[in-house]
């Protein structure tokens, strides 16, 4: 069965001094240890272990083969997003590493297909990157799901995103500067319990105040993990909107009457999880998604998905890889 | 089928006087209005519309008659905790609401059950009030899932709920002082988004720390709307647990092991949400709840546990009524 896997992440082989670009105290950069490990660094810190699958297109491939995944689509991380600098700043760091997101796809181009950052903080230069971003080959963009305290729905960020289905360019939104930090210190709280808040608070933001009417059928908006807390908390929100006013004041319709205009990703790690989100958001609202190689991801993508005792072959060929087809309206074979 | 409501508010006929007990410019009171309406006021604001069932104990049996409800367990609402108050203040504020709970169930005792509050950021003074409210025919203590930047893992916490193990106080534990506040004004956000990961990061607080290896078995503690985001995202946190070590370190078992340590309720509002709750916690481990009679309660309450057309007759009178018999150790009959 044709598989897609439509969230997996790379990291460069970004130097020491590289990262200083972004910031000279901080800047994001890769220690390449022994026997194919590194350590994603931040300034003089260590901040995540990874392996060469996130600097190695032929180690990626080999993962690839083994778990049955024809393509990926390789986003940076949102470490890399620089969306707190000066714009001008961002938007070269984002030129550069999309420009080593194409050399890394470029080593497999029918396998490893390059997903843009972009500078979120200024919509003018966000967009002109995303045009650009498109002409040198990029599938989609990866934005994060907030800069500082807009969400999905201020108006510059309606204006991104008008942009981006002008130029039928596919975003994937991925969580990130997660709230409640102070809280969560430790155990990863923050990827487990924030992320999902982040993303759940950013679908809401777009239903809720009504942006999903000011934004085209055709925009192409996709959610990582599953869409966070957002398919399983959905009945609370339409609950919610039928008895508050202040739910319901700028949202004409039933929050869950908009469950067809974005997708989700399949990263929730449960078959419990997944067959919910299947019920939610339907078969064709869900692709593949690993979160690839970090940590947290699908140690063997994609086999979630494929292994679910409850879905037909018809469901399991549109999440596997048709709908990411349609998505970013590529014929991968 | 015997029906008993875990999770349900009251709020006492406040006057705004009694209100300045606890907070001399913002104290909660209840401003009765026309028709059997009413507005929670926080000093001069508007907090929530309610109605008589708040403060009428013949309103309630009425509703309850009206949906098969047998026995409500009557507790406050956050709103009336005083966490951040000078203990003292807090506890006799407690004690005055916990009196109130009791004369509101003394109207119809074999239907309503109250359940206290403490002053949870004074750990002595909450366990001598479980001890007196234990006396005074309470059925149970609600707490807040944390005390500032205190989650239910800090020593403190983890000493009160000792307690309450030792004097077999059954424990509700309800979301409030919500988390990201600064980014979800408007659309009821903090109680859509931050309050499910809120009541999240409690559970996670007790596993992940290690505190349920510090709790007595005979711990009886329920979290408050099936436990928030928490069944869902247990697949997520299983996956962080197995792959990374600062998940792990202080939790010897994987995360999903612990579901037999703790209740949930059933407040999740719609039928896949409650399916997958199910799925997860099992038939045991869930009481019907309905944070009834607030906006963002089940207005119809029970009908979509007694509805449910995936469960049997077995798991339906488990949920509805017989978990609640032994977690409060009462034959409510």
């Amino acid at each position: 069965m044709f598989t897609v896997d439509i969230h997996s992440h790379f990291f460069p082989k970004l130097s020491r001094s590289q990262g200083k670009l972004l910031d000279s105290n901080h800047g994001p950069w890769l220690e390449i240890r022994k026997n194919g490990k590194g350590m994603i660094m931040t300034g003089a810190s260590e901040f995540r272990p990874v392996y060469d699958a996130c600097w190695n297109a032929e180690r990626r491939i080999e993962e690839m083969d083994r778990c049955g995944v024809d393509v990926q689509v390789v986003c940076a991380t949102p470490l890399l997003f620089g969306y707190s600098k000066p714009p001008k700043i961002a938007h070269d760091w984002a030129e550069m590493i999309n420009d080593m997101a194409v050399d890394l796809c470029s080593e497999n181009s029918s396998r490893l297909k390059p997903m843009a950052q972009v500078p979120l903080q200024d919509v003018d230069l966000a967009s002109r990157l995303v045009t650009k971003a498109k002409a040198d080959g990029h599938v989609g963009v990866q934005i994060g799901n907030h800069v500082g305290d807009h969400d999905l729905d201020h108006p510059h960020l309606i204006e991104f995103l008008q942009h981006c289905a002008r130029e039928d360019m596919p975003i994937l939104v991925h969580p990130w500067d997660m709230l409640g930090n102070e809280r969560m210190n430790g155990y990863m709280l923050k990827w487990l319990v924030a992320m999902p808040a982040e993303t759940q608070l950013s679908i809401l933001s777009l239903i809720l105040s009504g942006a999903f009417e000011q934004l085209p059928m055709n925009l192409k908006i996709c959610f990582a993990h599953g869409g966070g807390s957002f398919a399983y908390l959905l009945g609370r929100v339409d609950n919610a909107w039928e008895h508050r006013d202040i739910v319901r004041k700028d949202c004409p319709n039933v929050p869950s009457s908009y469950i067809d205009r974005f997708y989700v990703d399949s990263a929730v790690f449960s078959l419990e999880a997944l067959r919910l989100l299947t019920d939610v958001m339907g078969d064709r609202r869900i692709m593949l998604g690993t979160d690839y190689p970090f940590p947290l991801g699908e140690k063997e993508m994609s086999s979630l998905l494929r292994s679910h005792p409850e879905f037909n072959e018809s469901q399991k060929l549109r999440m596997l890889g048709l709908n990411a087809s349609e998505f970013f309206s590529i014929d991968f074979h």
